[in-house]
């Protein structure tokens, strides 16, 4: 095994991927039971497509199309089909309900939740895999149904938490051709002005303006091209997207797909609005236009309206926790027949990096019972604890007691239990509240150096044990 | 778009995966969330790796070594390294150890659950994609860690409802060894000898000899190449095998290795059975190999006692719903340091086809609040009933009447709530018992009809819809 050095793989993170642990994964947890509580409560019902897709059933979608591999991770099978790793939860579920249209209720109604997977540059909070959160309501074109879905977004925000701190926005995807039609933009170019228009909260309107005329370089020097629109047609859509909502009525009175587009909008927040959902929770928004491909009606987004901090205690340009719209096009790919769906969809990870430290979940407290002598008197009494309901491990490590409680030290343990062969010996055991002496583990490296240490430590009747652990953990409250 | 019919993509799965609807979610959840319990009740704590990791760091160790890919499902990145989607939750974690070495206690105990992927021929039942749950304790070469999570997984699998018809078995990678020597097999064929030793229970004792011999031929004709062992090498491995414990031991005691294999899986049984798992629950069984080659010590598996059916009520070979076993090596192909490690992973999938109609987890009843001519009100009344912790949904399809009763009675209702505009002079709603009126919907098209049939339907003061529907719920049960 002389070139085992050289042949040693190094252990990493794959690029753009992360690891998560306890704190951050229970603090996820508890959001999903809400959000998941929320749409159960308005007769949503869980759905679960694989990891993959046959790349040719997600289609292409995405706004980043200049990326390579077109923003998804794709290989190809022993067959020689070719799939794809989902990017989002919407594509899946337009084949989903094509492939089993005959037996699903009209309307149908579906969340799901899991990762979904992108192929783009990682950056910094910027990750290749992350957490959605969808619904959808699929064979209603009726405005309730996109109306109940902003609402039920409203509930689902309150649930965790967020007490008003949000702002739904809705505006119609249509606006978008009477953007091209006034300024006598080509169709063609629909798609990159739209994704232009979609990074004005990200990249302000001097990005927007670079990205509509000559293109952008970012920050790390990529280079985006641009639309290439005249000077006037920038400065029609830049006037359109930035000023005040009467303004551009006004302008744009005369095109009809914004007259279609303004009409759907409006019969949304009217149902919304008799419902109790006000101007201060879900209102119209003519700058919201959404990157994704396939929308073709309303289009709807969540802001925070908190100042969201970074790592390093910076206010941080957030964009949205939640992003949706109506998408009347997406099945009819596979069977030539339309059919209206509308969904939502809350980008959770997104929405945890905002709540860190609102949401935190705590597990009980951990009693560690240290291992002496004996295993299976250590096991014994951390099963008694257990059945008792006390979060409890019994220590399987080395016989070095120094390790011992560094171990339960690092673990943030409550109580440590000892019980050695002379306490075994008169039935007793040793209790010892970590927390009033958290200390003790730089210092002390032996059993006797322990016991000498008397403060927060008692000998209990071991037949007290389980009894005597719980009036320390209450009183440790 | 006259080629739109040609381009449309079939609506289709990708091979070997599958959608997974309502109650096979919900009956996982259950599982999961029991599971779940027990672990942390023992101190365990959550961990979260990424779908991918690098190629080189999950290494190669399936036990189908002889398909494509190797059974992984692998890409390349954009700046060339290889990525792959994790095959179990083990590599991983040595992944992560070794990366985090410093950072974590000693020994270091997590969980983790979720999907793994293989790229394996799929088949009956036998899917790409699928969940498992593992817990592992890295750092510690104590007997008593394997014992900790044998017991850990007999609680968790009583937590499901297996209520003792199961069987953990146990033995020692090293007995292979011991076999090795004693039918003086070349150590190059030890995994060869190995992955047919782990099929006995799918191909039984003839599908072994093939392995062993010249190879075998599967149903779908595929031929697997065998170990071209000579006849009295393949006798003497069956017969260790397949004979009784007694006889065995008298065969190979004389083999240093087979001698350590014995004692490290008897110091196991004894922790075990003095804490009260004796022989009917975990007990050593030296025809247990398990396929994954980073094995270095004791291997555990986890049967069903009862006879588990397939769809057709047929009763089918099984497996294991339980693996796992010892491996001091996986850390140090990173760091060259050895760490010793130990692990379970229970087949979440597998143990919930075998638990199918035990864990049923219902929804509570649903409430379908039809919309009629004012989706307001609608909303308004659905509002109301979830404020009071009724599942409803308000209606959002087409207006047709007949369309709404067959939807409601779709989604199998227990109540629909209806307000027409004659109602609504009234200050009344009519609630009908969809549960009694199950019919209903076959042969009832128009409202005029509905409202005729007045079996189990009542009309209540708008006010009193809430305690009139928890009253007709409350009668339902």
């Amino acid at each position: 095994m002389s070139n085992e050095k050289t042949s040693k793989p190094k252990a990493r993170l794959p690029r753009g991927f992360r690891d998560r642990t306890a704190g951050e994964i229970a603090a996820e947890r508890a959001v999903l039971d809400k959000i998941r509580a929320v749409y159960e409560s308005y007769g949503f019902e869980p759905l679960e497509t694989p990891a993959f897709e046959y790349t040719d059933a997600l289609g292409k979608f995405l706004p980043d199309v200049d990326r390579p591999n077109e923003g998804v991770f794709s290989l190809q099978d022993d067959d020689k089909q070719w799939m794809s790793l989902r990017y989002d939860l919407t594509a899946p579920l337009a084949r989903y309900v094509a492939e089993n249209f005959q037996n699903l209720p009209k309307p149908f109604r579906r969340y799901q939740v899991g990762p979904v997977w992108r192929n783009e540059k990682p950056g910094p909070g910027r990750f290749r895999e992350f957490t959605q959160f969808d619904a959808d309501t699929v064979g209603s074109n009726s405005p309730s149904a996109d109306a109940e879905l902003l609402m039920m977004a409203c509930d689902a925000l309150e649930a965790v938490g967020l007490n008003g701190q949000y702002i739904v926005k809705i505006n119609s995807r249509k606006t978008l051709d009477g953007i091209l039609e006034a300024t006598k933009v080509s169709p063609t170019l629909r798609g990159t002005v739209m994704r232009a228009i979609d990074k004005l909260d990200r990249l302000g309107s001097e990005g927007v303006r670079l990205l509509l005329g000559e293109g952008r370089k970012d920050e790390s020097g990529d280079f985006t091209k641009g639309a290439g629109l005249s000077k006037n047609q920038v400065d029609g859509i830049l006037s359109f997207i930035t000023s005040p909502d009467d303004g551009s009525k006004a302008i744009y009175g005369t095109s009809e797909a914004y007259g279609k587009g303004v009409a759907e909008v409006l019969a949304i927040r009217d149902i919304v609005e008799s419902a109790g959902y006000g101007n201060e929770r879900i209102q119209v928004d003519k700058t919201i236009i959404r990157g994704l491909d396939y929308y073709t009606g309303p289009v709807f987004e969540a802001q925070l309206t908190f100042p969201v901090t970074n790592e390093a205690g910076e206010t941080i340009q957030f964009g949205s926790v939640v992003g949706g719209g109506r998408y009347d096009d997406l099945v009819a790919r596979f069977t030539g027949q339309q059919v209206p769906a509308t969904g939502i969809s809350i980008g959770v990870s997104r929405l945890l990096s905002a709540l860190k430290g609102r949401n935190e979940a705590a597990l009980s407290p951990l009693v560690v019972v240290l291992a002496l002598d004996d295993p299976q008197s250590s096991f014994k009494m951390a099963s008694e604890l257990r059945a008792a309901g006390v979060r409890c491990e019994a220590y399987v490590g080395t016989k070095k007691f120094g390790d011992q409680l560094k171990y339960a030290d690092k673990r943030s343990a409550a109580i440590a239990v000892m019980e050695g062969s002379d306490e075994r010996a008169k039935s007793e055991v040793t209790l010892k509240d970590l927390a009033l002496g958290a200390e003790l583990s730089k210092s002390v490296e032996s059993r006797a150096d322990w016991v000498k240490d008397r403060s927060a430590q008692i000998s209990v009747q071991r037949s007290e044990l389980v009894s005597k652990v719980r009036d320390m953990l209450a009183r440790a409250k």
